[in-house]
């Protein structure tokens, strides 16, 4: 018998307590016009490992924040990842018919519904952001959830993502990484730090670990996709390095047990390509 | 020769101002990868009557606040205001392929990229309110403009639009009004009051003052297209009736120019189906 390894554990209480919170947020409405809520609901509250949710909570926590502080943002950024999900998977973008075991969404609901979910999810995420509790920490999330989601970041990554013809070369791809994952992850782990009052190097510190952690994320998830197998060795190596700078960049924040979950976070992404 | 009215004198030099800044803000990068800013400024930037930022500025002079306090919030709501009609012009929603005159985005750019311009657009909308410069205030416009763009205000409006099947009585089509117009007409206005520094019971005058304008002005706009002339009586009275209302609303901000300009605003309105 093997043992559950403690990050796994943990992820999993963070992940069904950031389900909850969804679940109460986004409850279904009595009445729903156009089975829009049915939309939003669809696509929010289906199977989802809600890793930026759980950097968000962590980071709030590693700076001494209260758990409670980061629920709403937690809840922002995974309304802003699953309308890039939404509007990404349309038949204009990637055209995927499948996510998660699920049909997508416009697939249910057609194409005109699964715009309008994720705009829903988008102004959502924003709406949510207002209710952070100190209002400098609010605007600070503002600002940071608009740079990563906007035309310098995921927006961005989306429309490179769409031009790549399949050759690029691994800085390429890795620009697109950062782009898409990396300013997310960013975002996640410095609203974290935003709710729990941390100082300006603190944030600063977080961004790092949360780019790096996205990038190398998004590497791994290509190593085990497997389509461009030229490219493994020098990924999984470049991988290795950003986990490990990732995890260097922890350094200023304390030995708090939230701080070994980033840590072990980072880890565990490198262990899933070791694992091939 | 007829004089031009001071309201008219007044929203050419307003849009202009707003224009320029929004020129100024959104300025065309030396590298656009994938042509998106030049499809978000096609839109952003293409004509317009910048009315919904003519009362961000007005509103916020009207409680006493100063023209640059605003000009972020007026900007803001342009961008939310462009990236409904970006959306609403696609394929899958009412297939438009012209507006004010020009091919709308999705003619020239493609689907993809004019999905992402109005997500662009929608994303920059939360960001620039962040710029605003009491945060206490820009976490309002953050809540205002949310509840107004989301699933209860804009979007829920534009699903009922889309299943509306042209027999509807006059109180329907008001209801998606308020939703689509009136809601963001509203957030216009109390953009403004927050930005300005105004109190609880004139924030709720402005609400209702831009709420009661839009549904008054869609009902013009829906006298001029005259597509339902069974309605035109009913109509041309309730927007009477709208205006009247609006205007009263004011009564609570005292007698600044800008108080003026709101009012004229709401004349001008009632004005329109006179006219026909």
């Amino acid at each position: 018998m093997t043992a559950v390894p403690a990050i796994e554990t943990a992820l999993a209480a963070r992940r069904a307590l950031i389900e909850g919170e969804l679940e109460r947020r986004f409850a279904a409405p009595a009445e729903d016009p156009g089975r829009l809520m049915e939309a939003v609901r669809y696509s929010l509250l289906g199977p989802g490992k809600r890793l930026r949710g759980c950097i968000v909570t962590w980071a709030c926590e590693a700076v001494g924040g209260a758990l409670d502080d980061a629920l709403a943002a937690a809840c922002a950024i995974e309304c802003l990842h699953t309308y890039t999900l939404v509007h990404d998977d349309l038949p204009a973008m990637d055209d995927d018919h499948e996510r998660r075991g699920r049909p997508t969404s416009h697939v249910v609901f057609g194409e005109a519904l699964a715009i309008l979910a994720g705009d829903a999810l988008l102004t959502e995420a924003f709406g949510l952001l207002a209710e952070v509790r100190d209002p400098e920490a609010a605007v600070f999330c503002v600002r940071a959830l608009a740079a990563a989601g906007g035309v310098r970041g995921v927006i961005l990554g989306q429309v490179r993502d769409l031009a790549l013809a399949g050759t690029e070369s691994l800085a390429d791809l890795e620009r697109v990484h950062a782009e898409k994952t990396g300013a997310l992850f960013a975002a996640a782990a410095q609203l974290g730090g935003a709710c729990g009052g941390a100082d300006g190097a603190t944030l600063s510190a977080l961004y790092d670990y949360g780019r790096l952690l996205g990038i190398a994320f998004q590497h791994a998830d290509d190593l085990d996709d497997d389509d461009r197998p030229e490219l493994a060795a020098d990924a999984r190596r470049r991988l290795g390095e950003l986990v490990a700078k990732a995890k260097a960049r922890l350094s200023i924040l304390g030995d708090a047990p939230a701080v070994s979950l980033l840590a072990a976070l980072a880890e565990r992404t490198a262990a899933r390509s070791r694992a091939h």
